[in-house]
């Protein structure tokens, strides 16, 4: 596979698996410490791997969840915040400015947070009341943040009787690095196709639902836009009909990432009307990955991370038919704003 | 100013800000049926109409409140959806196809329903409980669902004890209408000269936050992609820095909606980035407009509406210096899918 690491791969995910015993050590003292709802904070990337875990949350457990971008956290002055909240808030650089600043708040107002990190050297982790840390970069920042935010929001459920399967489902997870190494070799032929037919497209619709929605918004802005300088629309597929629609021609490119969960459906009704429309259409869908180990009940669960580690081909692929680096900024910590 | 029928205007939004006994009176209905949570429901431009009021509950009430897209709303099996929950819905025609579905849904699982309809014969008000009917086209839709929620929501609140200026805002609502003209004249010459600049513009980016970000999502969907066929990009402020910010040039056209609730900051940020690096930087800022008859602690709720009202000039402009009609669709009400 192009610039693939396996053993740097394996390395980080299976990190991620190993932080179960610490992550069942945290989930248990804040579960002690009787929290009233959860807080999941983030800014860009991180606040798009938090969407997956608040459809978990709103679908499978009774526990209050709200997910609020860092910067406006902060602000907004939100009225269910207080300090029986629980705020669980990730940055792989232990740097992001607002997602420090927002642990740093809720630490003042008396809250417990939970920082994961890939240093526990880094700011983060100094405004945590509990740190997991697993070294990742940006091409395994996904599966590290996913593997580890699975694990401690299915931990919560399962310490309130919301997720009695969660000792089977986290003893899979170890089969999990594996299979998705079998995800990115399936996919390595269709990212060169892709990126070969549209290394000079300058604009992509990214479709999503349920637990997918924020593995479209992230792939939209975190690498269309900010890797790759290619316009880009997320669009939820509940949503596509209302507007976004009326802009697709019989040449415009649409990638749909179908997942397994209650509202695969939405994403049939997008895939059966974009290909009347345009000859354009990619479809990544988790059904294509046979993913060994892994029980038929968990895969749902499991979609973010098998599309994120199936795209991150599509990334590699497009950097190097573009001649674009994956990792050049105009803006981004390059100057100050 | 450019085919806009004050009579007409006035008999919506004054038809909007009438029906204030019947909200009382549903709002003391539904409080004695003493529900435990609200969801907002919507497809489109009315799920971006939810938007503000879900800030709103989340920034002033300790009411939970849960918004979601009609159609996932139905199939996701929503945990916290109950007998005990609230629905509002709204759908201009009646007859949004996932919104009366979503409706229909609720009753079915015993819920209370208010559905905001154009016209109280169509299917929407079939299956709500309590029906708000007020007539409006596209160009007063905003305004007519802006002004009967927030009536609605308030209500709500009040009756909690969370709104206790209530009667001053209802009362003041009362010179809205007119205020809100004063804000079209406003803005007609700026909107004259941005369609003329703009004309050929085949991309912009839309900017809001706080009780904002549901415009800028909207006007981006459902004025410039839907009515106007031109791609465009909402993004949240405090997530412009994590992505999007890459894609900006000396020529990028980036349209920011400001107002004056506590996310403030979040806008001036982006305001100082971006008119650093492109000179094609649109402003609309409710603190422009100066709003007879509107005491200054209501403003900030009212930024919503301020800006609906101000853009809808700019979308007659456009469609008339484009030679575009905002009511031609290709697929929307055209095509069955």
């Amino acid at each position: 596979m192009l610039n693939f690491n396996e053993e740097n791969f394996l390395s980080v995910t299976i990190g991620a698996v190993n932080l179960r015993s610490k992550i069942e050590e945290v989930a248990k003292e804040v579960t002690i410490e009787d929290f009233e709802n959860i807080f999941l904070i983030g800014s860009g990337g991180t606040i798009a791997l938090m969407y997956p875990l608040e459809y978990l949350l709103k679908t499978k457990s009774k526990i209050p969840v709200y997910t609020e971008i860092a910067a406006e956290f902060i602000l907004m002055q939100h009225e269910r915040f207080n300090e029986k909240s629980l705020v669980i808030l990730a940055s792989l650089s232990g740097t992001t400015e607002e997602t420090v600043n927002a642990a740093r708040f809720a630490r003042e107002k008396g809250a417990t947070t939970i920082g994961l990190v890939g240093d526990a050297s880094t700011p983060l982790a100094t405004y945590s009341t509990h740190v997991l840390e697993n070294a990742a970069a940006n091409d395994t920042l996904c599966e590290s943040m996913h593997i580890q935010l699975y694990q401690l929001i299915t931990c919560l459920m399962n310490l309130r009787g919301e997720f009695p399967q969660y000792n089977q489902f986290v003893e899979e997870l170890k089969n999990l690095p594996y299979a998705l190494i079998s995800v990115k070799e399936a996919t390595e032929n269709k990212a060169d196709q892709f990126a070969q037919k549209y290394r000079d497209e300058t604009y992509h619709m990214v479709v999503g639902s349920g637990n997918l929605w924020g593995e479209a918004y992230l792939y939209a802005m975190c690498v269309l836009e900010e890797m790759q300088w290619i316009k880009s629309k997320s669009i939820h597929a509940a949503e596509f009909f209302h507007g976004t629609i009326e802009l697709v021609e019989e040449d415009t490119s649409v990638i749909l990432f179908k997942g397994e969960d209650k509202t695969r459906p939405l994403m049939d009704r997008v895939e059966n009307f974009v290909n009347r429309y345009t000859k354009n259409v990619t479809i990544f869908d988790t059904k294509d990955y046979p993913l060994e180990g892994i029980s038929n009940e968990f895969r749902e669960y499991l979609s973010p991370i098998i599309i994120a580690t199936a795209v991150e081909r599509l990334s590699i692929h497009l950097e190097q038919k573009r001649n674009h680096s994956l990792e050049i900024r105009r803006y981004y910590r390059v100057v100050e704003y």
